[in-house]
Parts: C-alpha cells; structure tokens; sequence
C-alpha cells in the first residue's frame, strides 16, 4: 500500500490537575509515533493538539489513555476520498459511460444470470428502454449454503455475449479475491456485494486492479465504515470506486432494510465519488421500487441499480424484488423527468448541496 | 371504545399427531372466546380456520398454546384503516385545506413558538412562500427536564394571531390527555409527537376528540404498530388521521435516524389515510433537508412537515435542523416541479402503485 | 420544577482563524444565557471553557452554531442520579423490603391480574417460593386497541386482597398521569412501562408522588435518555427511582429485543439509582427467562422482576414469556446461589465495579 | 460441496379462490424442482404440503409467487447444526481441550500479537491464571487501511513459540481464504471473525480444513444467519465449529453493540454446536468486561473468550477493552464460582434448558 499523506488535526483533552509527569508521559508517547504536539493550557487542564502520521496515531488508542478525558479528530481532509483531492476527481468511464459528473447512469439486469437466452432477452429489453449497464450475477453470496449460489465461471461468456451483442458494458460481483483477475477481463464493473463491503483482502486486492470498483454499503455500516472501505481500495491506487447505498438493517423496518436516502446529501458533501442507489434491495418488494427510485433520483443519486426480470416469479433469487421490462420501461422516464424538472446535473447539485451547508445559519 | 367489526382469517396450523384430546381443547378453548373454527385435515396435521371477533382472538396468545406450531393472520381487512373502508375515507380539511385526496400539502414554521414577533414573522415568510399550515410547538416534548419545554398554554394566544393575521391553519403538538380540549380550542390540527405514538391514553383521548390528529410515527416503531396507533383514534371516533414518517432509529445512522421512505408505497397500498413526511426531524440537519424533502415528494408523499426558522442559531429548540426563509422559499416551487412533472395527483398515484402491486408478477 | 445546581463544565471548540466579530458574537451569546466563560488560546483555534447552569446551556443547540467545530460534555455530576449527589442517597423502602443497598429484590407475579381468585393463588405461590414483591397489571398498554386493556379501576381491590392476604408489597404499572392518585393509594410501588419511559407529563405527575417509581427503560432509548427520564422524576421531588432493564429492540435480535446486561456495570458507575432486570419482557419465551435472570444477577443487577403465571398457556397477555409457579420455584435458589457464589452484596459490588474501573490501565 | 438430506417440511398456503389452472401451475412447478406435493383442501383455499431437497426449495422464492399467500417452513432438522444429527456431535478437541461437552474453556489474550516477547508474557501470565487456550492476532481486519494491520506471517513463528513455551493450544484469526493453509499449520482453531461471517469464499475454504472453526456472530447478523453460515462449513465437512456471540449493533447502544447473552439458550436449543462468548468485544470497555464475563457463565456458555494485555494503554488495538493480567487472576475464579453454585456442566444445562422448553406450558 502506497505511502499516505494523511495529515489529521486531532486534539487531546487532558484531565484537569493532571501530574506533570504523567502529562510528559503522554507527549513523549504520542511524540514516539511521530506526532508533532503543540500544548494549550486551559485554566484547569492541557490540551494537546496533534499533527502527524495517521497510521501512527490510529494505532494507539489514545482516548483510553489514563489521563485522558476526550479525543477529538477534526479533520479528513487528506483521505482519498475527501472532496479536495484533486487527484483522484478523474472522471470515472464505464464502457463509454460517464459516471457521476452530471451524469445520470441506469444499471439494469436479473439478480443471477440463469441461462444465454434470457439475459439476452432481459438485456435487448433493458437496453431499448434507457439501460447503461448491464448487471448480472455469476457469483453469488447466498445466506444458505444450499440456495442457488449462481452459475459461476460458466456465467462469464454470457456476460460477455451480452456486451457483444447489445453494446451495454457489464458489471458483476465479485466474491472471492483470487477471482478479481479472471472477472475483470470480462467486466467492465465489478461489485462489491453488501456482504463483503468489510472483507478486506478483497477490498485490497480490488485495490490492486484497474477495473471500476461499484462498492455497495454495508447492510449495517456507517457511513465512515463505508467510506474507510473505498479508502482501502482507493489508497492503493485503484480510484474508480462508485458507492451505492443499498439500505441497512433497522429494527423497525417492515422489510429488513430501510433505504438511508439521507446518506446521498452527506456523501455529496463529503467525498467526490459518484453515488448510487440500489432501490431493489433497498424495497425488496417491486410494488417499492418506483417510488424508491423516483426518491432516490430526486434526492440527488448519480445512479441506480434496478433488478429487472422477465419473468419475476421464475427467477432463481430475488424475484419477489425484481421488476418486469414493462414496469422497467415505464419508469425509466419518470426518473428523467425528475431530473429534468430539478434542473440538475450532478455537478451542479454537489455545488448547491455543499454551498447551501456552509451558510451562516447551520 | 365501539364495538369493531372486524372479522379476521387467521390459520392454526396444530403440531402433527397432536392428541384429539388436545385438539379438542384447542377447539373448545377458541370457541369459548367466540372464534367459528373450521377444521381441515392435512396429511399428518390439522389446521384450524378460524373467524370472529379480534377483541377475543387478541388477547389470547394462541402461538404460545401447547400444540399449536404456527398463527398466520391473513387478513386486517376491517381495522378503519384499510383502505376499503369506504366511511372512513370522507376527505380530511384543515383550515380549508383538503388534506390527500390528490392535493399537496406544506406544513412549515418554527419548531417551538418562542415569542409573538418572531412567530407572526417566520409565518409572513412561510405563507409568501407557498406554505399551506403553520406549526409551531408550544408544549414541546425534551429529552432533559431543564431544557426549554416550551411557552406552553402562553404560547396558544400567539398561535391564534398567527392564524388571525396569516390565514393559515395551525397545527401544535399536543402531550398530555389533560391539554387535547385546551389546545383544541386553538388549533385546527393537532400532532402526536413519535415519543407519545405509545401513549395509548392520550391516543384514545384524541379519539374522542373533533380535531383532525397528524399522527408522528414512534422512532422506533414499526408500521404495524404505528397503523394501530391511528386504530386507537379511529376506532373511538375520530376518522381525521394523518399519518407522518420522521425517521426511525437504526444503528448504522449518522444523525440519529433514517428517513423510511419506502413506508410511503407500502401505507398508499395499506391504508387510506394521507402521508406525510417530516424531512427536518428525517435528516437532523438542514443541509440534508432540500434533498430529502424532494425525495419524499418523489416517493409520493402527500404533505411535507419543514421547520423554518428566521435565525436557526438563535433557536431554542432544534435550530440545527431548521431551513431559513430564503432556503424554504427556494425549496418550494422544487417540490411542485417534482409534482409537476410527474403529473401526478396523490390520487393517480395511489392508483398506480397499488395497480402496478396487484400484477401477476408479484 | 425545583431550581437545579448543574454546573457542566463544557469545553466548545471553535474553528480555526475564526473572526474575532465572530467570537465575540459566541462569547456574548454564551454569557446572555449565564455562562461563565474562559477563553483558551490555542495554536489556531480558541477554545471556550463553560460553566452555568445547565438550563440555560442546554435550550441553546451550541454546536449548531457558525463557526463551532464542537461542544464537548464533560461532566454529569450535578444530575440527581449522580453517584455522588448524597441526599438522593437515603434507601429505598417498598412495602419493608429494602431495595438496592446490598439487598436482592425478586418481584414476581402474572403480566395481568385477570380475576381475583386467580391473581391471589399466583400470589400464594410466588410469596412461598421467596418472591418479595407482587406485579400484576391493572392498566395494560397494548399494541392493538381490540386487545385485552387490563381490568382497569377493578383490578385495585384484587392488588389490595393479594397485599393483605401475602403480606407482599404491590407494584403495578400507570399509563395516565390522571391514575397517579388512585394508583397509589393501593401500589406500593408504581412501574412506569417501556412505552412511557418519554412520556414526560406522566413523569412529571410521578416526580410529585411520594410512591417509588420502577422505570423500564424505552425500548429504543439509550442510556443517556433513560437517566434523564429519572430525572424528570427525581427533579420534581420523588427520590425513589429504580431503573429496570427490560431489552432493546435490535435488528438482528430473535426475539424483538436484546436484554442489555452490559448496561448493568454501566449504571453502577454513574448512577446510584438501584438496578433491576425483567427477563421476562427481556427474552420473550419463557425457556429463556432462567437463563438471562441468572445472568442478570452474575451481572450485578439489584433485582429482578419476573412474570409467573399459572396457565401460561390460558394468560390475557404474555403467556408465552411466563414461568409456571414450578419453574420459578426451581429459579429462585439458583438466582441466590450465585449471589453467594459471588460473596456479593449490592454494596460491595457498586464498589469493586467502580473502583477497577478508576484503576490506571482504564 | 456433499450432497444434503435436508427434508424440509414447508406448507404453502395458497390464495382464496385460486382458479384450478393456477393451482396445477404451482404445483406443477413445484415438482418439476423435486419437491414431492400433498394437497390439502381448506374450507375456501388450499394448503400444500412439500417435502423435498432443500437446494431446490430454496432456489425458488416460492412466496413471491401469484396465488401464493404464505410459505411456512417448520423444520431444520436436518441442518448439520442440529442438535439431532449425531454424526456431527463427535466432541471438539482443541490442543487436549475439549470444547463444550460439559467442559468449560477460556481463551486469554491480546487483541493483537505486538512482539515476541510480550506475547509470551501475557502467554505466561494468562497461563498461570487459568486460561486453557490463547489468542493473538496475526492478521487484524482493521476499519482503516492505515491502522495496525497486525504482524500477518510474522507472527505465526511468535505463535508457534507460545504453544511451546506454555502448552497453550493457540487461536487466531483468518481473513482470507488463500492464509487458511498457512495459518492452519501453526494454529489448533482459526477464528473467523465478525466482519467475515458472510464471507462464503472464506467460510468454503474453511469447509475444507481441518481444523477447528471458532465463527463469531455477524455485528448485525440473526441467529438463522450465523447457523447459515456455520452450515457452510459443517457442510463442506469440516464438523469442528464452535459459535463465539460478541455482540450485536443496537441503535440504543451506549458502546457500539449489545451482547446477546439470550442467544445461549435459543441456540442450545437448536444446535449441538458449542457457545462461547466475547465479553471484551460484547462491551467494548474494559470496567464492563467481568459483569459480562460472569453473566455470559451464568446464562450457560461453554466457554469465554477474553482480551488480556499487560499494558492496555500502550496496546496496539483495541487496547481500551483489554483486562489487565491482574484483573483476569481475579475474574477466573468468580467465574468458576457460578459453574460450582450452579452446579452444571455444559451438558447437564443443555439438557435442563431443552428439557424446560419442552414442558406442557410453553
């Protein structure tokens, strides 16, 4: 992993009467790892404001620290992910398709790729009515052992005919870190499912390749965890990474997950990296997904990824979430005229989002 | 409370090889609560139809009985809120203003009224902008005791010359069953705030009451159990419920909550009753209101519920989350956009979700 | 409410080059509302020191404010349930038995009292087994509003029979600020249920009672915002608090809920309100109740509070997760096996469990 | 991956009035995937009783179909974790140790193997205080790339050398699938930890080894889940897994996640797999960690698994929840105390708690 120029602002809040010499003890500690500390006295106790190696400071625990009331980090302003890193604004391309700025992109496909002839079919269908991509399956994270875990290797040369003949580029989930290299040739995107948003040696391989990376949040994840996960695979030297929120577990909700739409105006201000919604698994329900998709673009989304399905009730996995063509076709240009109707590119939401949070009044 | 109508098919699937001593006592013991029980013979099982009365069939929790492996409810067809209720769906009108039925709602102002000046002003901005009710708070609920509970009754007086001077209708929260007549007196809508969507007796005290009730939904409260908090109104009386998602809690949230907006297609197809959003309590912060509050329109929300407030950082309450006048004002018309250009009506779009749900596909 | 002595002391970090118009606007605003006001000047950045009463600091959102980076907390010591606020201190009595201090409190009894020759027979049982204090319900708060209530106003005489007759104390829960007179004119202790715990005008009601009051913990509150409802109670004059852990709703839980024990060393360290458990509600099925009541007494809880019915399978409400009289009998001495396993009184546990956790290495 | 007996007994409860041409479709396609139907005929709908090969079954979402109304599965039984398959029962031997079976085992260490010398310190120390295994991380899955990712294959020889100096048989932890070989030959249990539950590729390889599988619970993941993927590797033929709770995220959490200590029983009842329990990562505090440990022992589990480092302060990770070796000399024998006073062996308690939940009255 590269070298990182991280250079955090964090502040160390001592007990009031501390001892002077536990107080040196501290700043020789925090010294070793290679932080520069300036002390503040306060009218009762220190503090101690530090500049230094992130991969020094995070290693030490320091609020657990005797002596230690409160640690403060302020900044993120160094991650590779944060919004003033010119460096990795490079725009991302996905077989021809601009993601993000301003640019809306539709991923549409089946949840498994099942056989030739029906992706070709949901494919030609999918791309007639307004796809950019296309998604399928060939490895799937199945919660039984026993549940249809896809076709595997088998799936790649259809995903790869279905390039071929409609023009739509491709995008699968990868597993399995020694599968990065065999999936990449074929696809133009690979996914990082829900489940493996913590897997790291995937996220460090994936860190290694140069195919963009669609990384899915965890189902149960903040949104630090989540944007700590793309750092992974962006500090080492991959920066085409995608986010898309998929819904995360809430014991209230009346269907597993609730999609966290809000996520989308803080993600907007936080980082440069293209957001995506997945409003499928974020309903489970198609009769849900209309409306979570019209949301999801209205609330300013890059993207979405929609589970499309011919035939909903024979599908292999998730049919219950999957929508028709029909209902694909028709919904395709409500989403675009929403976004006609809000006037917006991408670009020009981000500036309004983070203009309108650094008002005098919030 | 009136006597309920409701008439439900529930199915007791009974243990395989059960006794007929202990399949007898079943049978006698739904019967003697006044269940019409039906009894159909699998290969190695019974299953009991039952029908009657949920008053009995409630309080008696059949899945924990000796014998019985599984109760399914199948049908909630007769709670007053199901949407072939037909008489209780006689529109709602507050101050004039139809509440559902096709038409959009804006529901803004301060979170709590913290004096005459400042109240009329905010509500000579509001009304300019397009807002159709004003709110205000003079009872608020707050999680510290010597934090500002509100002007309480002193604040009532205030709310009357807003309505006076504005011509917007008033809505106000209200805590305790002691104060629903005062505050009635006041106002033309009357809100359960999610801390109290358990407080059954103040529910049933609204349920006597003439006031229309926008019913928040408990932080942590399912949609179920919400649906039977306006049952508690309803089935007293009282057929002017609004029901209102503000976020439930969930651990992977940033700010607290998630604004549950796939609730919204599952109430439109559950229930006849209008819903509205609460964007500024769904986010906790008003950079990330514009984007939710526009989501929310797009997921067919019938009404929004902003906080507005003319110095948020001079705010006795929840100042963080409050848009400005002008952010409101630019807000506005964005959310009628959306409207527009999904030329929808709350009517047409109740239609169409419940239409596109009732597909063979699903 | 009575005047409070809070003195936080509250540390607001201000962000870096800030105008000093600015900071003096803050400063200003801060001492408008009593604050004592120490300026800090760091490398880059003031930091403001704060002390005052907390009224006053807590109505103003502080870290909503232009140019705050963060307000942080630092203590709690003038809250009622501090451990070191000693004229809270004075013991709890109920009905003869000791609570807290040392001594184990078991409360058992049916979730409802349905009649009285059936409430009285529960009665004998658990009193003989070496229950010290009967619950049963009068006023039942129930999701649905055709479910069994509770006999309501004719269950008292029954709670007073079951007193006169075992000699136990009474404790039964209040759901309407209304009850609070009646109710305790027979309850020796009056318990306020998991959907009330933010039911502040019931809390208020109770902190004018001279009755001890049992607080379940809201099914989605965290700690902070339990202590601050038994703050409600005990600023208005009521010392007599016990806080009762019954679960939290948790998305991935089995069962609704997750019984937090680990909340049980939590409050032994900031609070000297005693601390009991309810298994019961906690688990949800009675094959799991002997289980966490054990646990919740190796744990450290003061008291435990247990559902025994003696036709689970016949009880109005909650049969599933009651014990039979057998079953409890067998639980009893095991739960005091362990308390002398541990050579454990309450005392002594409140002192070793915050004296290791002030030692060096925490 | 072996073939499965898996012989679900599902029922599908069909619509009302479902035409007979529907009908015969449903089951048509039923049995076209082996699933052998038996049609029972309600008073206005059907029933369908199935048996048949779970990797069918499953791959079909059945409930998702037209004309089906619910899908209810009633049996496990022939799960690999259930506690009737008696070819997996065969006990789990780890380092002489035998795991579960009435034997209680705790495993002692730091989170992180930091260097040789400390390592066999602690080793010494935790040792000497009773512990039966020890743990140290060689690979940390860590939520930022740039914190301690631990020693990787360094610390396998430091490992190796431990197990020789004291007899301890040694866990540790393994994030990928291609270090299950490597790491297997100097460790006797591979922990797979909370991040990776759902990671199948790892789990699959794990299937494969054969050494015994410490699986940690998924920080948001259900008990069906995790016996799902402990399925994965009992399935692959691997019978060695132990199932390890550590706590689950809670949104009202006061430190991150709740430990589930009400999963013992549940999962005592269901499987024959042992249950340990992580009080240091089930409270994230080291003060919490012994009221936790005693209550993990009191609720039944058949050993603990505690973080132990000699200078917490100074650890590498998650150095605030480590014991110190003094407070695990003193936490050993308490523990030991409530097995003696409960007077149980693992076994014995098995039987007890399922013996309970078979009685007349749940």
């Amino acid at each position: 992993m590269e070298s990182n120029p991280f250079n955090p602002e964090m502040i160390v809040i001592l007990a009031p009467g501390l001892p002077a010499t536990r107080r040196r003890r501290i700043r020789e500690r925090l010294e070793s790892v290679g932080a520069t500390v300036s002390v503040v006295d306060g009218a009762e106790r220190q503090y101690l404001e530090l500049r230094g190696e992130i991969a020094a400071l995070q290693t030490i625990a320091i609020d657990g620290w005797p002596g230690v009331d409160k640690v403060i980090v302020l900044g993120e302003s160094a991650m590779h992910w944060a919004p003033d890193d010119e460096a990795d604004c490079a725009p991302i391309q996905v077989a021809g398709q601009t993601i993000g700025q301003g640019e809306f992109t539709i991923i549409a496909g089946p949840c498994a790729i099942e056989d030739e002839e029906r992706a070709l079919r949901i494919a030609g269908r999918v791309e007639a009515a307004g796809a950019n991509l296309f998604r399928g399956g060939a490895y799937k994270p199945r919660t039984s052992p026993y549940a249809f875990q896809g076709l595997g290797k088998d799936a790649l040369p259809i995903l790869e005919k279905v390039r071929n003949q409609t023009g739509l580029g491709i995008i699968t989930e990868v597993l399995d870190p020694r599968d990065v290299e065999r999936i990449s040739q074929v696809a133009d995107m690979l996914q990082v499912g829900s489940r493996n948003m913590h897997n790291y040696s995937l996220l460090k391989e994936l860190g290694q390749a140069s195919t963009p990376v669609l990384l899915k949040r965890g189902f149960s994840s903040t949104i630090d965890e989540w944007l700590m996960a793309a750092e992974y695979i962006l500090s080492g030297g991959n920066s085409m990474v995608v986010l898309c929120e998929r819904g995360i577990r809430c014991a209230a909700a009346s269907r597993k997950v609730v999609l966290d739409l809000g996520a989308i105006s803080e993600l907007k201000k936080r980082t440069h990296l293209p957001i995506f919604v997945d409003p499928s698994h974020g309903s489970g329900e198609a009769y849900r997904v209309p409306s979570l998709a019209k949301a999801a673009v209205a609330a300013g989304a890059d993207g979405v990824l929609i589970e499309v399905h011919d035939q909903p009730s024979e599908a292999l996995s998730d049919g219950r979430q999957a929508l028709t063509p029909e209902q694909f076709e028709k919904l395709v240009p409500e989403l675009y005229s929403i976004r006609t109707a809000l006037g917006e590119t991408g670009t020009q939401f981000s500036e309004q989002v983070v203009g309108s949070s650094s008002g005098e009044d919030h």
